[in-house]
Parts: C-alpha cells; structure tokens; sequence
C-alpha cells in the first residue's frame, strides 16, 4: 500500500529502525525486534567486539535483518572516523549511523566534530545516516556534505521527552531531499505517529521499546504507531478549527 | 492478544468506533467503514429517516456492524429522550449515544439539560453512552446515574484540534468504572494514539475519516493509531528524565 | 492608563483578586497584600469565625481591602446559599464568590448545585461572582442566571499547573458579556500575564503567592504578570508566522 | 530590590534589551524606548550609515541608552568580523551582538561561521554577545570561546512563536556561567515572563515590540513581563500536583 523507504538507493519495507541498546537479554531482544518488523537494526560499535554484541549481530543476521553499526559514545570526529572505519571491516559494511556526542549529560551532537566527522566519512565512501540536533541548519549542512539522511533528535537520547520542538522538525522536513528519520526522545507510540504526521519518512528508536515493561508489547505499538503516523500524513487530516462544526448536517447524503 | 472492550455486557474487538456524519457519498463510506475495523457505528436519527440515512442503515446492517444511534442536533433533555424512543422503535435497539447540546457554536453539551435525559433515559431501561465535556464531575455524575459509558470529548465537534486538556482525561479515566470513549476533536491518528495513552478505552470519531482527503486512507490510520495506543499504554512506557541516558552503557549484555 | 475593572457598577484599580487561603502568618500575609496591590480579595466565611480569620478580616479592613467571602467547602447548594447568608450578616456585604465543590480530589465545581446556588443568591440579591469549571456553557448559564463575574479555573484549586486549555478561555471570553475572572491553578507570573492575553478582565490567586518560599516578592511578581498580560492584550500582538522574518530590512526608515 | 544585570563587568539596571529593527518612524520609537525601560539597545550596522540609521544612534545618545551594534544581515565569519570592526571604529565601542545567520527564510544561526566569528572576535577583545540556536552544546563552546553572554533564542526571528522549547532553555541556564539572554521569537508579554521563570538573565527584543498595534504600550507590558518573571524566580513557585489541595484547610492560623 505505501512506498519503501528509499535510503542511499536501498529500499526498506519498515520505517522503523530500532536501536539495541538498553535490551537486558538477548531473547527478549529477539521477540521485540519480531514485533517491530524493523529491517534495519543499529548495533554500537564499541560493543559489539564484546560477547554480548557479537550475540546482537548473530540475532540480527539470524533475524534478516540488516545491521547499522553506529558511532554512540564517540566525542571528536577522529574516534568517530576510526570507529566507522572499524565497523566497515568488522561487518563489511560501508553504512554507518554517525553520532559525535559531546557531553555526557545531554548525549547531544557536538556540531563541529559532526560536520567534520561527516565529510570524512563521506568522503571514504561510506553512506552516513548523521544524528544531529533539531537545528535544521545543521541538518541542511549534512546533507549539503553528502549524508545519505538526516536523523535529527525529538529530545535527548534516553529522556522519552518526545518530540519537544515540532516546529524545527518541520522545517528540516520541509526542505530536505534525503530522507528525515526522527531519532531520540521517542517515549511513546503517540511520539512516533507524530513523527511521521510532521513528515518524516522514518523513525529510530532504542530504548522506548528495549526498556519498557513489555519490550516486545511495545515494538508493536511502535511499529503501529509509524504506520499509523505515515498512514495520515499521506490521507489529509481534516483542518484545525476554532468554533465547532456539525458532522451531521442534517441534510441526506445523495 | 487484547481484552476486547466491553460495554454494557456486549464485546467489541476494535476501540474505534465510527461516526457516519459528514460522509459524503455511500461508497466511499463502506471502504472507510471497512479500513476502520469498526464494529459499532453512530448514526444519527434525525438523518437515518431519510433517503441517505436509510442507505447509512442498510450499509453498516450489509457490513455487519452494530448502528449506535445518537441524539445529535437535540438541544433539551426532552428532544434527545424522544429521540431515542425512536430509535428504539425504529432500529431496535435500546442502545442510545446520548447528545445534548447547548448551541450552534460550539456544540458543548449542557450539563443540565445532559444529565436530565442520562436520568430519564436509563429509567427507561436504555444502555446509555453519554457525550460529555471533559469535565470529570460531570463525567462521575453520569457514571453516578447508570450510563454504560461516558464520552468526554477532546476539543469541540468537528475542530480537529485534538485532546486540549489532557490532565482532564486522566482525572476522569483514574476514577471512572465504566468504559471512558474519547469522542470529539481528534484531527489525526497521533491524537487518536494519544487518547488510549491516557487510559481511555475507546475512541470515537467521524469527520476526522469522512472529511480527510483520502477518508479510507485516514481509517486506516486511525485504526493502527487505537492499536499503537491501546498497545503502548499496556506495555509501560519508559519515564520521562530531564538529562540523557545512553542507550548502550558500554556492559555487555549478559 | 488602563480602564478599571468594573464589577457590579464598582470600579477597581487592580485586576488581581487575592485570596488568604494558605497563609501562614498574618504579618506575611500582609507583606504580600501590600505587594499585590489588590482591592479586593476572598475571605473563607468558614474559617471567619475563628480567631485567625477574624484577625485576616481585621486586616483587610486596616489595608482598605474589600473583603470577599466564599463559600469554599461548601458541597451542595443549600450549603453554600447559607454560607452567604451569615457571610452577608457577618460582613455587611451582598457580595459573595461562590464556590459548591463536588469532592475533595479535585475541588472542582459541581455543575448542578453551582446553577442552583447561583440562582437561588441572585434571587435573594447577592452579587454573585461565580467560580466554575472551565466549560464555556456552564459560564454562559451563570452568566445568563445573573452573575455578576464568571470565574473559570485554569486548573484545579492548588495544582500550580496553570491554564490547562487556553481555548475553553477564549471561548469564555468572546461571548461574555460580564467580567471574566481566571480563578485556580495560576503557578506563576507567567500563567498570569497569559491569563489577560487570553482576554480576562481579572485574575484571582491565592496559594501561588501565600505558599511560595517568598510570598511578598511573588506578590509583586503576580501584580506585574496582571499588568503586562492586560497591557499586552491591549497593545495589539504581533502575528505568529512559520518562517523568520528580517526586523532590520536594510532599508532606512523615513 | 534586584541584582543588576551584569554583562563583562558592567552592570544594568534594565534586563530588557531592545531592538530597533521593525521601527517605522523616529518618533514611536522613541516613546517605545522610553517606556521599555532598556538601558541597552541593539542597532544593526548595515543600517547605521544610512540616515534612519544616524537618527536611531542619535536617538539613544539623547536618551542615554547604551547603543549595542550587531551584524544583523551576515552570513560569514568573514562578514561578521568585519561589520564589527566597522562598528568600533563608528560608535567607539567594542561591544558587538554577534549573528551570522545561514538563510533568508529562517535567519537561524550557521553554527561553525557563528563559533568561528566568535573566536576572531573574542581575540580581537571584543565584548561577544552571541546570538545562537537554543542548542545547549553551542551555547556551551560560545561560553569556552569567551563571549560575555549567549543568547539563545526562544523561535526563529520575527516569528513571534515564543518559546517553542523551555527544555533546552533550561539545561543551557542549568549550566551557564555567564549570562543568558533569550534572544528572538517573543511575540508577547507571556513570553517575555516564561523566559525568564527559565532562568535566563535577560530578553532581548525588537519586533515584538516596534510591529505591535501599540509599540509603546507594548514595550510597557515587555517591561512589566521582564519584571514578572525575574520575581517570580526568585520568589520559588509553588510545586505542581496533579490533585487539587485546598487553600483554606479550615484551621485558623495562628
């Protein structure tokens, strides 16, 4: 019924992509991943070389679904760079989410080191999906360098704040000719139908779904909530109104 | 993998329940009906003597889908009682949405004139799901009276501006013993995801499909916005923190 | 510079209206009088009678304050009409703000002994300035019974959580025809301001200021929130728009 | 009765800095300024050479108001740099408010002109007043750099959609050591206030204030908005509670 999602020319069924961080088991990963329909998983980088990552990209392989190994938990563009470079070895791979950080308490992106890291990588010759800020800015300046999309934040990583400032979100969108995934904040399904409803083409999200009381309870509602947020972006919600307006008119339909 | 929702002793599978106001031709009606999953619909009595009202009947009997009539357009207790007296007659049915409402503008129920006819109608042995504004005392008193279900509205009819007191629903939905149906202002799927969220149990909504430009599109929509809802306020979200929490800790899962 | 708030025929130079309820000291309590620079402010009639609400009475009259009692606490109409009766006895004033609260979770009106009590009051003279929910008809109806003020709460009596659903507000004021006083909920100076720019004529508090960690100082910050809303609202706002818009167009100014 | 503002050392009694964008005569400006209170005033550049221009610094010399020059209208560091020498060498000051905006529709800020202009400027030992997306990271490294005070803005310019989001305005106070001045999108007295319940030091505004119906009764309500929430935060609100708590607990205070 609706078009794949079309990234860096490869097309995706699901306009979810989940995130592993946060799951407590490898089993209950595996059943929200089900849930979520999700063919396109980030796995971070700096864990994967550990036993419990590798499991992650068996599960993953297992599952068909495509890894995305990001950069979470580098702070300069170098460490990003080698951890991208790494990754590609690693899992033959030239795709990367790129995420440069710059503090601890607000995990948000450094724009500076971003935009460094970026055209880098770019470059190399690797297709960067870049977290950014919801600065549009910063985000038509990513694509300007090459980034395949721009994966701006609702709120910061990890707070379930939502998306705390749609009108940014919808400037991005507005002038973007790559694809817009939403990307941290999202607590809930409401927060990913939203996002979809101010037009962006995907949502990312980790641990809305791995830390919630029922992981694999909540990858459905995700997966419903992006379906239904698409869904009506594309059908033409009816206007916003002051004053009330009868939906029965009283005269017959013909 | 849902309760069903369960009024008066009767049990539905979907918690959208469709309005047929505003529909602009049968046809299109009968594919938005069917993209809704509905199972009970609302029509409106003072429509249904019609040519076009009689066709609403015939379709929703066709497709199975229990009618709801409702006393919209009735402004005193006495209009709306007769009203459903008859429909009672008419559809056979002693299940009535009570509307009462006070004026052209806003199409706000009046409290008096609302609670009078709860009061007569549920004498008279009708099942009662009443309308009302999101006023939890009025809500309570309605509940106090015997109605089958209470029906605070989001914004008034036909605004599409959504749920504009949400502290109000959750007031209402804590204290509530019957099923609570958002009815009234929802303007898109998020909106719809976001009354489920807050507890409701259903959510009722017409022109928010029949006035959209793709009306099959939007009831599909809507449809996967209840289940994202519905789904998500079951599972538990994550809390909402002010500072970030990094998804991936750097442990490796055990 | 600014018309006055007109009430029943009598003129006031402020449009805060104090309340006493939650003070803790009586020095305090006229520290942050003085500082709200109030005409007019609530006297719980129940509380009157003791020792401590003599001395808030003695102290109104001493700072040129009109007293006005309530009827908080009251639960039904008869109760609250008695209230004003010895409150019209005790003070020697017809006016009166009457409160009928449906139960103490959420001290929020309740519709049917609200109407009655108002009309009962009005009958037997008072002046009757009604505190109510935020329901655009049941303010309507007070309004047509002969009440001197409506009062419409922002949100529920002590919740600190400001106005809830601005467009029930603007609803309110465009069709009244008496003052619209915004009573309950106000936290902060910035809930006030917005109050008048929503266009009430008044606002009215009490906690917000008597429990804040310093009572006179947000006294005086409530008195200059009133004012910059009410100066605002008059001076005609700028219009909001989705894009930027240069204030320094290059061009010089004649 | 409260601490002056105090920008590299110096101090001012206002903490409302105005703007003289959007003025359309010399004479309405004038009583706007007046009546704002502002001790500090923005005058952009490209403009002061023109005869309106030599009118608007005039102006403030006459009426005692600091003149503060910005780059409004520069797109590089290059730029910027430039247009900030200029104005020392014209008005003998080097204070600069520094914007290197990126496009025409949303005149939001480059980040990397913005921080590369802010590191000439402070080398060349200029006051930096940097004006800056409400990302806290950028904030952050405008802080490292040197400038004396970063403004943030609440929404972009002459958009009057206030302060689209508190929660990044908070956690740039929340770790600030210089101070913070909301800069751009105030559309009204509200704004004004809540900008400063943020814990922002000061606002800076133009538009709001010359575009209103009534630029001087405006720049009062700005004035009085300031003043609300600078009082309000430091008076200590009270908390917020999603139950009612009754200001007249029925015991006589002692």
């Amino acid at each position: 019924m609706d078009d794949p999602l079309v990234i860096a020319g490869r097309e995706f069924g699901s306009r979810l992509i989940a995130g592993t961080g946060g799951a407590t088991n490898l089993a209950a990963l595996e059943r929200a991943l089900i849930a979520s329909g999700t063919e396109l998983t980030t796995v971070a980088m700096r864990r994967s070389d550990t036993e419990g990552g590798t499991g992650v990209l068996e599960l993953l392989n297992k599952l068909g679904i495509e890894a995305l190994p990001n950069t979470a938990g580098c702070r300069t563009a170098a460490e990003a760079v080698l951890t991208a470079q790494m990754a590609r070895e690693a899992l033959g791979t030239h795709w990367v989410k790129l995420e440069v950080v710059a503090d601890e308490d607000t995990l948000l992106p450094d724009p500076t080191e971003l935009l460094d890291a970026a055209e880098q990588l770019v470059d190399q010759g690797f297709v960067v999906l870049a977290y950014t800020n919801d600065d549009p800015v910063l985000s038509w300046r990513l694509e300007e360098i090459g980034c395949a999309a721009v994966m701006p934040l609702g709120s910061p990583i990890g707070t379930g704040l939502g998306i705390r400032n749609p009108h940014n979100i919808e400037m991005i969108v507005s002038r973007a000719s790559v694809p817009v995934v939403l990307d941290a904040g999202i607590g809930t399904a409401s927060d990913a139908a939203l996002a979809m409803e101010l037009g962006c083409d995907a949502v990312l999200l980790a641990t809305a779904i791995t830390r919630a009381r029922e992981p694999e309870r909540m990858a459905a509602a995700m997966r419903s909530g992006v379906d239904a947020g698409r869904l009506a972006s594309q059908a033409g919600r009816v206007p916003q109104r002051f004053w009330a307006q009868a939906s029965s008119p009283g005269r017959p339909m013909e």
